[in-house]
């Protein structure tokens, strides 16, 4: 391994490490497939297609059962299988290979894991293949969330994890006066230690997005870290362990490090690894019920978790209504709903709203959404690029479940799609509620299921979304006003109520998104999870500090300690 | 309230942040009595003796109950009843005095904060008798650990808070580039907010020292505090409280913000708090058995436990035997083995060590140690400065018991104090052990109890020390050896054990000492305790981030937002 070779990444990190503390625009990995190279599409597909109805090989040892059994959501059987192992090898070789990476320094973990980023980011076109026959997600969107914006994730977690572990000084003198006395001199040296084994549970429609965080925090601060992915979404995590074990190999290290964890649907493993006594830190994204319990088991660990919630948005006046509403229709669509950051509830007043062009009613407000979704989606071959396809047979019975109930003002229409005729395409169902039927607009139904919700005025639909969030948890908010007072009102609730807010998006920018470096992912101050992506506690526990002290020979001149351990090591 | 007196603790702020990254030595506030004026003592004496059988007042309301039960280990019930209220009380109150406490900004509440430390540390002489009285640690000891040591923690905690919350920019723009097209810009503000209503269990032996840091760390980041004081050692929170909340209503915030919390022996209510859903943040220092009852049924808040575990010493080599067994013997003494940094078990080599004076057997080093200690101990008079007295009739039980055993070589004596005619003084008992005895010496026996214990080596011994550390937990390590080898090897095996390792100290620095702003206290990486005291993840999780984004004109120019949310507020 060509150390110069890593060293080169320094300006990276000290860049990421920058950018966290600005929290200004910044990316290190292109989001343009175009910037990958001409061909690059193809190539992806290809090698993509190679890896189907095989055998897919890791470099972790003891792992010789067989386990997966993915189906893209837009038809093929992937055919892939993984190698497995019981539970007890996973935590022993992880625990066996935490002794080499703990005594690399904080910067070498650092720089290798920017490496391992970069690698990864080389296969972007390759992932975007394996996210979006994994998880549904339209091609364009698993490009950019599968590879760079996910890649962009990662380098986040490693930057906060280095910088943490920065703030502590290896070697210091520590003299304390005397009076008259010479001082008392020690020599301290301060040592970062991993937690211990780590553990991250993969989800089936962000694969690396919501994985790669917790991943390379717990790598960086020495932790090895056991990949279970949800046994929908394997390949993408698959290939990124592999990228890592080449070069943990590579660069001398145990590739047990990182191990690849699969389990199926009907015998699952998850459980057990995240309450196994040597599970010291455990990453969680996906549904509340196994994220609760993991809350009301871990008790041996640091849990993080990413749940979801109910996400609302408030529209009090809009200057462009038709801009507000292609933006509501795109938030809403994309994906068919299936981001923990989609928008499910809509609150729009009963007498309805200003906006430029004068007061609209709230039936002109429902028809411009509804006539701005139809449009957007008109057309089979472009909705198919939005909506991506249904990801879990649950979330099509729901969404049909909800079609047959009142209030329906938009149905959900069935997209066909030449290239994948076995896929379940659906544009979102749009359902008319009034603010008393809460038991319908109150709960997460997740998938492309939108509630357009009366509410007697802006003020309740405020306090129901920001009651909501309070209680049920939320990832995003958005308001829409031409207020200052009413968005500085909104902006202390959903304050109050521990979510992040969006006023007045429109064009290019959603509320869906939270781009790395700058956007907080989860809060953490409410039921939608327990922690946030990145923030310092992100990181923080995920190593200790331990110390020695020797004393010095007492003297003001400050000669050499009694033994000089700072030479005997490192 | 004058806020350039607050403005003045900046340079405090700044200084005590560049401290904790230096890790050299620093203290704020003089552990020497003298420096706190002529007549301090007798001063703080009389002050203390004017709060004895009375009702001590609080600013908390609807606390109309009466606790307390206190009785000086010393001798004389202090006939003191203080404030309570029900469980719902208290945390209502909380609830409602966060409101206005959240919207001070970070500097405002942190300089507050400093100001309150500041006052604490003007009645330092008081709460050195209240100490005393109330753990039974010797005067000097009390004024120091009750007083400026624990003050220093203090500053410590608000500085690590203040930095983390610092990290958060506060309003920023976010501008992605588009190629051709103009930019997407977002106005974005980060706010800090509080985790919520924090809990802190104090104990019995160092109430103000182990209950300072999560007090401060929870405070500064924005959370009410509830002080549960363990219900012997209730009169010093109850000073520090009664001061914060003094200097909480003179700056205008609803002195609730700090409540105490009293109960009883016979009617404990650190149950039903810790586990009280609007519960977040709780702070535990105290004995393993509930501490891991908190571990395992706290889940609704974070926890931060420091207990205790079975702390060794290792001889394998030294120059000055009689300065070594000098300082074991103080450290063993000090307030009567009381304290969780307290040697437990010292491990000697069958063979004997190599010394400047020539080799010393295994019978002289022992000899070495307990003479020292019976010459430290010999005048009752100084004893008592030394040992305190026993705080827990428990420990005084199983002082008896490990008297009546096998191995005693140093049996322990009931000393005298004229003054304190009913205070249980007693010096530690010495009993000699084989390595096989590990039912004896692998637990914690706390209080004045040592085990010399014969190993084959000091490889032997190291293990033994390390492996306890790792199975029962250990706060402190030490090693006095005269070899760099010995050294490297012991230090990377306590390492690998998670506790801190101290090496050839004599004269006045003992493996018991901890200084804030250098000394991280427990590690959080064995079974003593799941936080460090302080280090960043100690604080990082208080708080929590939210934030608004809001769509500016597309400008590359970067015109004024859609709505200056910027200064609709603050």
């Amino acid at each position: 391994m060509d150390k110069s070779a890593l060293s080169q990444h320094k300006a990276t990190l000290d860049q990421a490490v920058k950018a966290c503390k600005e929290r200004t625009y910044w990316s290190q990995y292109s989001e343009s497939p175009k910037a990958y190279g001409e061909g690059g599409q193809e190539a992806g597909e290809q090698e993509f297609k190679a890896l189907l109805k095989k055998e897919f090989s890791l470099l972790q040892t003891g792992s010789s059962d067989k386990g997966g059994a993915e189906k893209s959501p837009f038809g093929q059987d992937l055919g892939v299988s993984y190698p497995s192992a019981p539970v007890e090898t996973l935590i022993e070789n992880a625990k066996k290979a935490q002794m080499s990476w703990a005594k690399a320094t904080p910067e070498e973990r650092a720089l290798l894991c920017v490496e391992f980023v970069a690698r990864i980011n080389k296969v972007s076109h390759l992932m975007a293949y394996a996210t979006m026959h994994t998880t549904g997600q339209p091609w364009m969107m698993s490009f950019q969330a599968g590879g760079p914006h996910a890649q962009d994730r990662a380098l986040e977690a490693i930057a906060y994890g280095y910088e943490a572990m920065a703030q502590v000084p290896h070697d210091v003198i520590w003299e304390k006066p005397q009076g008259k006395q010479p001082p008392i001199s020690l020599s301290k040296r301060f040592e970062v230690v991993p937690r211990g084994v780590a553990l991250v549970i993969g989800c089936a429609t962000f694969p690396n997005w919501n994985s790669y965080p917790g991943l390379f925090a717990s790598l960086v601060c020495g932790n090895p870290v056991i990949v279970k992915p949800h046994p929908m979404a394997i390949l993408p995590l698959a290939i990124t362990v592999l990228e890592g074990q080449k070069l943990l190999k590579e660069a001398g290290f145990d590739p047990n490090l990182l191990q690849l964890a699969v389990d199926s649907v009907d015998a699952p493993i998850a459980q057990k690894l995240a309450t196994h006594k040597d599970v010291k830190i455990v990453d969680f994204t996906g549904g509340p019920v196994f994220g609760q319990w993991l809350e009301e088991n871990v008790k041996q660990a640091q849990l993080f978790t990413e749940k979801a919630g109910v996400n609302s948005v408030v529209i009090d006046s809009v200057g462009d209504l038709d801009a507000m509403a292609k933006n509501l229709a795109l938030s809403v669509s994309l994906y068919s709903g299936q981001m923990c950051t989609a928008p499910q509830d809509i609150f729009i007043p009963a007498a309805g709203i200003e906006t430029a062009a004068g007061k609209k009613s709230f039936d002109e407000v429902v028809a411009a959404i509804t006539k701005a979704t139809s449009g957007l989606l008109g057309d089979d071959a472009r909705a198919v690029e939005v909506l991506g396809a249904v990801q879990n047979p649950e979330t099509l019975k729901r969404l049909q479940g909800e079609g047959k109930k009142d209030g329906v003002v938009l149905a959900s229409r069935t997209v066909s799609s030449a290239k994948f005729p076995e896929a379940q395409i659906h544009t979102p169902v749009f359902v008319q509620l009034d603010a008393a039927q809460i038991d319908r607009f109150g709960q997460e139904m997740f998938g492309p299921i939108v509630y357009l919700v009366r509410v007697a005025d802006t003020n309740e639909g405020l306090k129901l979304a920001a009651g909501l969030a309070k209680e049920k948890g939320a990832i995003s908010a958005a308001v829409y006003s031409t207020s200052e007072k009413v968005m500085a009102d909104a902006e202390a609730l959903f304050f109050d109520a521990g979510v992040n807010v969006s006023f007045n998006l429109s064009g290019n920018i959603f509320v869906n998104q939270n781009a790395a470096f700058s956007d907080f992912h989860v809060t953490g101050a409410n039921p939608a999870g327990n922690a946030s992506i990145t923030d310092a506690a992100f990181v923080a526990s995920r190593f200790r500090v331990v110390a020695s002290r020797v004393l010095r020979p007492a003297s003001v001149e400050g000669v050499a300690p009694t033994a000089n351990l700072a030479s005997a090591s490192r």
